[in-house]
């Protein structure tokens, strides 16, 4: 059932609280990652990390902070995050000796502040420099799992919070084309992961230079739609060019011997990720997860009317768990005395739990089990075994079943538009995503942002070329591009 | 062959940095922490992760910033904690109009400063208000695995380094008894961890009031012996009383519908562990790594002479691999045609990899291999088959020699002393563990340092109790404490 959109923002952070995924915490925008929402951002971390070491990538970490004059080292770079870093001043605190309050020690000023990492580049580049002398150290492939600061003005658990935990790429190579190359396979990568895991359909595309990460020559990015009709960016790969290379003065010897600037890529997905499944399978009870990423995957509750009837069922349920667990289903048995079955029921969905089991004495006498799902309501009852046996094809038709809903969803809500009245429209009255011809500059970009609050999410990698007349001038245009309002 | 202890400062600093482990970054204290060292760090990180979700604990992320209130809220905490503290004044920087320097925005200063956490007690138990209500929701057992900050005057590579990342338990209780055994519980899963993992016997003991965590009742600790004679104390586990239930005023409703303040109990430890297994087993020739943690347990090296032997030696060398691989042991075959197997050989014995294959023409002939043990550079040539058999009990026995040479060498350092003059004779030329007689004073434990640079590292849990007198003043004794230069 749907979510009633007028107060889409209440329920996502009721949805977030209730269901244990996070909470705000007394520190300006930033959250408190609960146990349940941090064992959805393990099962995302995990496969992640396999995917990017079976591509030949090595982790490593780098310093939280970075002394100002590193940020300052690359001019856009700098323009671009100033606004929003956590800047350490002092080294020390001390008790006034007057009025009892706990100070900044001023004894103990840093002689240059340093930066909370809003992202890496600077004081990873100004390692490389040691790290790469010539062509054989390339290419030199590193991601960093990491927390990062970016203060926030508006923050929103998990969608924009002023600290946030990510990954974060960072790569040199010997030339432009293989930087490139990178860029475009760490994208496939995201695009895959989010698709596979989060069964959540993206648009690959490429953002206008306003749009681009600062200091880069490209960024890449993959866009999804939520169930509110706004976009967001999920993952973005960046073609660093040899900005940073420059910055930091990183050459290395060719096989011709001769120096040359390196070129760059950088990538990264964040706990972001966790606020595009809620706010794509959601549903008026709450989560629904994909089972692949899904802390839990069965909940098995026994339910009984005697007190006599306690014991043995709870023991059936407990021994249908041991043989889901060795087909390593992710299973819990809830029969907490303390709540009743309805309670229990309420509480899972809300929690997003794709499977729930019930099992009562008639179900121990027939050797049955009912199974309800989370993203249908379906139920059905079936014998034990053939339930066991299922399981794995179960889960794997409900994420199917939850990603090609979401594909439904974002095809029914991708527009291609030609008027701009009509884009004004549907933009206001229903969001989704408005395919529509650009004249390419900077300056429509922004008046159709002030217009219609819509940004250019980006310009589609898979899209076919066609010529038209930009929407807003009428200037030509040769391909379409994305627009829509975003978080 | 033992290392020369003159410049064993000199050794280790080398080693971390040759063997790709770690190196100093530009701000100052910090560490990068390099893809050796991190795939280390994942093989610590791993098994105790598991260990602590099998004893009932659950992950969760709490914020890196904590205002400079809460720190101040538990008086020995803060007190404690003073010196080391990074703070954030700013979150905004901005460029200087005139200068065009880089600087803190003085229009964006905080109206309360956060401190970077150097633990997170306050943080976590501010939160914890929020999640106890009644006894139902206790015991709470929460861990958490991030980066803290610790300002350090004298920075030492993973023992001591300004930022570090850790994990930190923090659990709530109902009952003093049940906090305490948690303290206990987690200081010996650290212990079985610590010896059997990294290879290192530890002594556990309690801390001196002085030397206690600041705002625990009582501070548990595990000691090792290093290689140079000195203490490092590899984890602690605080039991925290009601300290910090009071100070952020947590109650919870207890059966009796009572309202009382809950137990708490903190554990941690951090990449300072990567310091100990450095220092418990490396060598002149670099690091030796326990097979459980270590990166690369096998390196296979294929040597030739002609070129037309190459790609046959090459192919056999990998084919081996791709056995040991089946079996789940960490493998690498080094064929890199740059470097001779010489250099080969030495970088692998730098790296510490426990056992290193060579395959040349003749064994490829014979169906055979050379093992070379990196511990006790034995080596011995046996058939291919057979030591793909062996392998898994060569890595244990390897694994188990690493152990009891470091536990012969903790047995030869330590020391049963009844004169003060002996003690600093000891101390002074030899180091190593002093077991020695303490009237249980401060003002006696604070001469002793003075005097000898030694410090009590524990008052053992499981010595004998042993009436004795003072070896400072003479005064009456119940039993032997440990005393030792530390890191």
């Amino acid at each position: 059932m749907p979510i009633p959109m007028h107060d889409i923002s209440q329920w996502y952070n009721e949805i977030v609280e209730k269901a244990g995924l996070a909470e705000h915490s007394p520190v300006r925008g930033a959250m408190t990652i609960k146990p349940y929402g941090w064992a959805l951002w393990e099962n995302i971390q995990r496969p992640l990390d396999e995917a990017f070491k079976a591509t030949g990538h090595q982790n490593a970490y780098f310093p939280l902070f970075i002394p100002l004059s590193f940020l300052a080292k690359e001019a856009q770079h700098v323009e671009g995050f100033a606004q929003e870093c956590a800047v350490v001043t002092h080294y020390r605190i001390h008790t006034d000796s007057q009025s009892r309050a706990v100070k900044p020690d001023p004894e103990a000023i840093l002689e240059e502040p340093l930066v909370v990492r809003p992202t890496s580049e600077t004081i990873i580049w100004h390692t490389f420099k040691k790290w790469i002398r010539s062509y054989r150290d390339l290419p030199l492939l590193i991601n960093q799992w990491a927390n990062v600061v970016r203060w926030e003005k508006r923050p929103r658990l998990f969608l924009r919070t002023s600290e946030f935990l990510w990954q974060e790429g960072h790569t040199a190579h010997a030339t432009a084309e293989e930087a490139l190359q990178e860029a475009h396979r760490m994208l496939n990568l995201y695009a895959d992961f989010v698709e596979n895991y989060l069964a959540i359909p993206v648009i690959k595309g490429r953002k206008t230079p306003t749009e681009r990460f600062a200091g880069a020559v490209e960024t890449f990015t993959i866009e999804t739609l939520l169930i509110d009709g706004k976009a967001l960016q999920a993952g973005t790969s960046h073609f660093l060019g040899q900005n940073f290379a420059k910055a930091f003065d990183v050459r290395f010897l060719t096989q011709n011997n001769e120096l040359e600037y390196v070129w760059a890529t950088s990538w990264g997905v964040s706990t972001r990720l966790i606020g595009a499944v809620i706010l794509s399978h959601g549903d008026e009870r709450g989560l629904i997860l994909p089972p692949r990423i899904a802390p839990l995957q069965v909940v098995i509750i026994p339910v009984w009317r005697k007190e006599e009837e306690k014991d043995k069922v709870s023991a059936y349920a407990h021994a249908l768990a041991d043989h889901l667990k060795k087909k390593n289903i992710r299973t819990r048995v809830d029969d907490d005395p303390q709540h009743r079955p309805g309670w229990k029921f309420n509480e899972w969905e809300l929690k997003g739990v794709p499977l729930r089991w019930v099992v009562g004495p008639k179900d121990l006498e027939e050797q049955t089990v009912e199974v309800v799902w989370r993203n249908t309501n379906e139920r059905t009852t079936c014998n034990y075994q053939q339930a066991i046996e299922s399981i794995s094809t179960w889960l794997e038709n409900f994420q199917k079943a939850l990603y090609q809903r979401a594909q439904e969803r974002l095809n029914r809500h991708t527009h291609y538009i030609d008027s701009y009245v009509e884009m004004r429209r549907i933009l206001e009255e229903k969001g989704g995503f408005v395919l529509a011809h650009w004249d390419g500059t900077a300056d429509t970009e922004l008046k159709i942002k002030e217009e219609t609050g819509a940004t250019i999410r980006c310009i589609p990698l898979e899209a076919e070329s066609e010529v038209g007349a930009c929407i807003y001038t009428g200037r030509p245009s040769q391909q379409r591009v994305l627009f829509a309002k975003a978080y």
